[in-house]
């Protein structure tokens, strides 16, 4: 595989992550990234959080390896196979029916903006209304349907069509605890002239990743549930990004004790990086005709095989959870101490089990400590709508040695930056 | 991987493909499916045109395995790999330039769709203009902007909110050659009374796989160009299903000389089931600015060493494309035989390359011959807005052998549903 | 009444009346408006059609001053009135049900663009779809509602949103008879692959005068009533200009013994330039919730009077009727004679009772025609999407020697302007 | 004109006033309306503000029964007439420039929905925009375009098709005071990730009639100007019910010193009850291009006749603004008195000059209220979201012992509602 092309002309401008790490990657193992000249980045971004266990974790990899290896079948669209047979067993069996959750599973297609869209347009089509409350900063994808229930105005603008049938509403602490939660809110629900168009959905990500690592409390979700009950809006709850435990339960909303009416997986649910992407649906709400909703990468059978090993892996106990709750306190503990450090108000700590934001007054800063620590050798990105925050989303699977030593490279970096 | 619960109650009633084939499938070989108890399946469907190469084809698979073994990356955004620098160079280098073709490449995403909205914002982004025409039985996807320009009303009834902004032309042949082609749209685009918002652009499929094997002749798809250039209309192409050779060249579009301003790739371009999809930009029109088209599945580096690896081993010269339109016209020789027995009207043979049809007069009829050959253990599916068009989508690999004992199925198929 | 300020700059420059006749209107009189300097101009124009009983017509001029001059309601939204019961009744028993209409009647606002608005929003309620078919060249106005369902791209630019819900099929005569009737509208609804969303209703003039006075034939629109009829969509007739007698009858669709679901009326219903707008709905479809559709100026009692009164007056009999038939035979007769004289295709003679087009090739030519009418002192405005047709509204209480004398006045220019 | 059908089956449901007050009107002087058999009602509703100088006002019917009787023009589209040469200069010279106020004059079409849909054209072609900031319990009209910015959820319902492009915000004292003024506004503003569509204008009413006498604070029209001003988003006063001296000063945004970008005008212009609406615009907005928005009803010279004589008559000196503030002060403290009868909370007095409030806690009693007065000879209406408040219009010329008269019914059926 040599390359002699300068391949950078050859690809559109949009791509923007070779931008803020201008090397070229070649293999990965664990929670390290590799160059082909030797160099090794510990990775605290894992590909927007889509490898939770790690890099070419070595038991899903056998699985692959193995079930290529035989011929089995790779691509299916919507047949049975014996992969994606035994994916809905396993995943309903291990991880849906012991939380309580009776809902059905479709393959919406291969990525999570499939999942969002398939959630909205059955939300829609069962209750007959267009409209869809989302909140500010949310993430939810770039399609059309996505895009319109996603916060930031740079990406919003590239629809080339006004983005309408939403309305934003003040995401937890988007008044910095000044207001009353969900004020507005219910406000313009329950005034019949507000001239808010009553909502199919709510759609919710219980963590913002790309928002800026906002993270809602526990009783602001729990709110959130009733008043889509009281109202019967649905309510959707997006986990794409901060699904499949990375705050430590499987589901990101467990800990609230909600139960969404759909929810959207996808990134870290095949646990190797394959493309696959779930919307889950309560029973009664599961009105689709047969094939009203289609598409070709629905059933990629590889990514069944290591999502249903990864469950067997990693869900069959707590370990991981208590391990990503006990990592998440240690990370949070380190953040609390580099804060404490600085100026008041120069530096917040935020997150929630192992997604972690480090919020910079100076965004410059932010982006400053983001080259530092790529020089460093650690992989972070930023998020929010200025990109003041730096986004911790190391694998799931991170040894204690892994995790010390990439705060620690944080840490430095973040002083070096700020002065 | 025992699986003892009925895995159809799990999954939502969204599915389809399971209920026209209610078998499990679980190898595949060639152009060959197998299930666990060891029936096997000539397969003239791949996928909907995903196996372009057969299933698991050893070269690609060779490369695979390998690539998974070393422990490469699987998963990195859009940021730099050894991969994906090689399939950007090997695309462009070995089927864009030789071409004449001087397009950047996009990942918009895994799927089709994702190449459809990044066709769709791009073009309005560029034009400042909201409206896009499409063509009746068109079909492009499953998210909503994908979906306003995909003509099936029943999937179009799963928006839940109206689809607006496209407008529908007739394909060719629509008016069974009784009116010139394109008389209504240059029509309408002449007169500034005609109430149509000036388009941002046209999408056309070259041939409509889903809309019925509905194939347009050169000549008109050569007009069609000309009224885009001449409008200042930008063109784009969907080869998502009939491009990476089904028609014979690589582009369907070659053989009609025109160069689309955009277009879609996805389905067949990995040459192994893996999720990939390219839009394809003429240079001046990629003003996308970095990171305004984004998401996760944008670089599955894996996809991108078996579709270097299949341009590298098919693409090289002109073996695969002559031997396509070789195939391709025995297919239509074969199709023109069966319905020179029947009845004037009863069934028509259409296509172009390998994607071919026979369309029954009689919908149920198309359906029952569906089932006759599944019960032969040859898979093929019906499409056209009544699924009264049995599609043709056999490997183009396939040996002359599997070719003409699938047809004979066919044959003996039809001739029974007929009756 | 003094004025001494340039008032042109008082007011905004989307005034465009007044910048083809730049003079000052004072005095009006049955077919003749009047300068202050006492110059007079013959109008065949009579405010778009709104004056078709003549200026200050002295019948109706006696009501409404004894109307006014005795302190009665002027205004009272929709409560009940002495006048508007009146007009109620008068135009109930003496207009709809001697045609054999049943509709009730909803005052939908002042003006015609109220009528049309009101017209689509019930159609859709009641259909429960969105999407309205309306025909190339249409105009039915400026508000959102309307100006989606009309033409003209100038006009249709100034919204400043994507007009969407709207598809435009082509007008009667569209390709010049090359083409069959509705072939593309039929087909369009036959298909369900076909993009077009089911529409709610149809809405159509009968005579397109914004549009170039193109004159749909008799059969074309029987034949799109029953199209209406075989797929459930609503037949709307916007009979804002030609209704109120000017094709003949008082309804322009009466000649084609078809039933529209319903109707709007406006400019010329009043009789004397009072704003009055009528949609007339079959009873069926008066679903309205009390005050769900409401505004201020639905009940302007000085023009229920004087409507009544023309009513009255002028329909009781078939006098004016055939009045406006031999008048529009004389005025077809004129400008066949006057087309004749020139080369072939330079002028076309197009209308239908007393609204007459004549069609210029060079548009050029027709805005010097009305130049040299205008100074002659004959008023002619032009229409179409070039501004190529000029239209003839005479009072339909013109004169012979008056008609006489402006058709040769308009002979006069048309022969000077084409040289 | 004697009736003898029951007109009532002959209209549409959708009549509302008519149910309220099920007698016939027939004649009007002043403050009064009139019933054929003798009954007479003080009017404190007034047409919904359209009244302002009382009905039938003796020096305008003088003028409009002079420029009747002499055969001035009626209609005229925009063509230059005497009469509108006269209104324009005295509208301009005697109401906008002693006022600071240089826009120029559009006139939209002949009532305040078409001044409304003129406002929100222009400001989005000017802006580029597409979205409009409208507040909680606004009215704005029944068009497409202004029902979009209307709150009412019963009126956009109506509209058969999703309403969007516009985003409600909370009107003053929304929150009784808990909330800072435009704390949401103002953050969704700053921030770029929010998901609000940059707004081409905010439109507000400065008291909300319909929407329940709901009156702003200067301070917070102040603001809000302030605010538009810092992001280049247009200010549109919709002064349809409480311009025309309703408030006091000839326009209700004086008091607070700010100067709106646009201002609508409508209902009491004329003075008359005669249609008419204007849209003011700062002149650098005037980019229309000639016709670009037209209309039948733009030029209804009597309406001219009437409000240029009504300017001339109430607006030379400060006679009646002053007059119109004595007597609010009057009413306000009649409601006030009557508020302080019962218990805390039951009643709130609420208005601005001679727009008052009466809300009930309990909609049923305000409806209760409003039946006593009309069988003691008083007519108000109610709105609000619920229709609990009873708004008080009376005309701006009422004597003071109408009012008196008028208020002590109020009481008397207030309190007889209240039990």
């Amino acid at each position: 595989m040599t390359v002699t092309t300068d391949t950078t002309t050859l690809e559109s401008g949009v791509r923007s992550y070779s931008r803020t790490w201008p090397v070229t990657f070649e293999r990965a193992q664990g929670s390290f990234l590799h160059t082909p000249d030797g160099k090794e980045y510990l990775d605290f971004f894992t590909g927007a959080g889509v490898m939770n266990y790690g890099h070419n974790n070595p038991i899903l990899k056998d699985a692959l390896l193995q079930y290529l290896a035989e011929d089995n079948i790779v691509h299916s669209l919507d047949m049975f196979t014996t992969a994606r047979e035994d994916f809905l067993a396993t995943f309903t069996e291990q991880i849906l029916r012991p939380r309580g959750l009776d809902h059905t599973v479709m393959f919406p297609g291969p990525g999570g903006a499939n999942a969002v869209e398939a959630a909205l347009k059955l939300a829609r089509k069962v209750t007959g209304r267009e409209s869809i409350i989302n909140f500010t900063n949310a993430f939810h994808g770039m399609t059309l349907g996505a895009l319109a229930v996603t916060g930031n105005s740079m990406k919003r603008e590239g629809a080339g069509v006004p983005l309408v049938h939403s309305t934003p509403m003040p995401y937890d602490d988007y008044f910095n605890g000044d207001i009353p939660d969900f004020v507005y809110f219910e406000r313009l629900l329950a005034d019949s002239g507000s001239g808010l168009n009553t909502p199919a959905a709510v759609i919710v990500e219980t963590v913002q990743g790309e928002g800026g690592v906002n993270t809602a409390r526990l009783e602001w979700l729990r709110r959130l549930s009733e008043i889509c009950r009281e109202h019967e809006i649905l309510l959707i709850v997006d986990d794409i990004q901060v699904g499949c435990g990375r705050t430590g339960g499987f589901f990101s909303f467990e800990e609230a004790g909600i139960v969404p009416d759909i929810i959207c997986l996808s990134k870290a649910i095949s646990g190797y990086g394959l493309p696959l992407a779930l919307t889950l649906l309560r029973p009664e709400l599961d009105v689709w005709d047969p094939g009203e909703h289609n598409g070709t990468f629905r059933g990629f059978a590889p990514a069944f095989v290591t999502a249903a090993e990864a469950i067997r892996t990693y869900w069959a106990d707590t370990t991981l959870e208590d391990s990503t709750v006990t990592k998440g306190a240690f990370v949070e503990a380190t953040l609390n101490s580099i804060v404490a450090k600085r100026p008041e108000g120069e530096l917040t700590a935020k997150g929630r089990g192992l997604i972690r934001g480090l919020e910079f007054a100076d965004p410059d800063a932010a982006q400053a400590t983001c080259r530092n620590a790529f020089d460093a050798g650690l992989l972070v990105e930023t998020s929010g709508p200025r990109d003041e925050v730096i986004k911790l989303l190391p694998p799931l699977t991170i040894s204690e040695d892994e995790l010390t030593r990439g705060l620690a490279t944080l840490r430095t970096a973040t002083m070096d930056a700020l002065g």
